[in-house]
């Protein structure tokens, strides 16, 4: 038994959520067996107060290098807790965000180098891959708009940060599709949900012809 | 103005936290403002939150990977707001802890591999060692039932472990006193307190004339 193990990512506001969650309501309920959702920072207990350390925004002196650390340590959890047993069993796995956004947040966005928090995270997860990668492709100026319009006074931490740290981390997400070409799948998040929840759909039943 | 940095390191239950304290009372009043004493893990607000996490007996489902991500966090939060302002200002930082415990419990003890931990903790300091560093060396056997003694019930997970552990953690001290033999000074623990302060104070004031 091998799983297969699906990542969604994109900058803030790219939709990654609503389109999970659209993307899974399009699976019959006879599958429902087969697959398991989870998301980032967070997805275990532990990882959750983790997450809590690092989204909180009162935590405003947090450097840059403790952020890729919790990351890395929530993950981690994450990984050994959650996505490895799942995948052991055969499972179709889902993650809202996996290694991709430290490399573009920390490793870009925050000046740290992509290689040297790969080199983290490779620790982290035992260097566990996913098998493909939908990036929600949406400007970050759309992405953080849609973003206040939602949830105004909510953002989180990093949501918070300004528009030139969030133009870096989508240059670090540019960088880090042409690393893995193969693995990437990019699908243009600025069209109508239902457009946006079908490519994805078409993509997984190329991929995995005997799940869907 | 160049800073001096001591750490102090052992076995739980070698006595640090109680002997760093004495060794600040023979150091007269005149010369506080020009030291800092701190702890590991913690020392910091968001590392002491850390903390909470790292020790708390609740999280017994985390992994070794986990707590060594988290330990290193909460250091370079250490580093960064505590420990290398004040030795830019010139100050002697005295630390219960630093990176060799990290290399001893989680490289050792929870068999991560020494080199690999330091790699996470090179990211986590950039690279920053300490000038010197007292291992209080008391056997394992010994320093557990000091602690059980001391503060029944109240054992930190990482105190909860057995003894098989601790004696890994203490053969991982003895590999990495090799590998910095010029930094390390060996006390022998197990004679009475006072000795060992005046140990500690010999040596200080052998490695720094001008201060003490």
């Amino acid at each position: 038994m091998k799983g297969y193990f699906v990542s969604f990512e994109g900058p803030d506001g790219a939709g990654k959520s609503t389109v999970l969650k659209e993307v899974l309501a399009e699976i019959g309920p006879e599958l429902r067996p087969q697959y398991l959702v989870t998301r980032e920072p967070g997805g275990s207990k532990i990882a959750e107060k983790i997450r809590d350390i690092i989204l909180d925004p009162a935590n405003d002196e947090m450097n840059a290098k403790t952020e890729a650390l919790l990351y890395a340590a929530s993950r981690s959890q994450h990984v050994e807790e959650i996505i490895r047993p799942a995948l052991k069993t055969g499972k179709l796995v889902f993650s809202d965000r996996f290694v991709d956004s430290s490399l573009a947040y920390q490793g870009e966005g925050r000046d740290l180098g992509i290689a040297e928090v790969k080199q983290i995270n490779d620790f982290a997860t035992g260097k566990l891959d996913p098998d493909l990668t939908f990036f929600l492709d949406v400007a970050p100026e759309v992405g953080l708009s849609r973003i206040k319009k939602l949830r105004p006074d909510q953002e989180d931490r990093l949501e918070q940060e300004n528009l030139a740290f969030h133009k870096k981390v989508y240059a670090g997400f540019q960088k880090i599709k042409q690393m893995y070409p193969e693995r990437f799948v990019t699908i243009d998040a600025t069209q109508p949900i239902e457009q946006v929840v079908k490519q994805v759909i078409i993509t997984l039943k190329q991929r995995m012809p005997e799940i869907f």
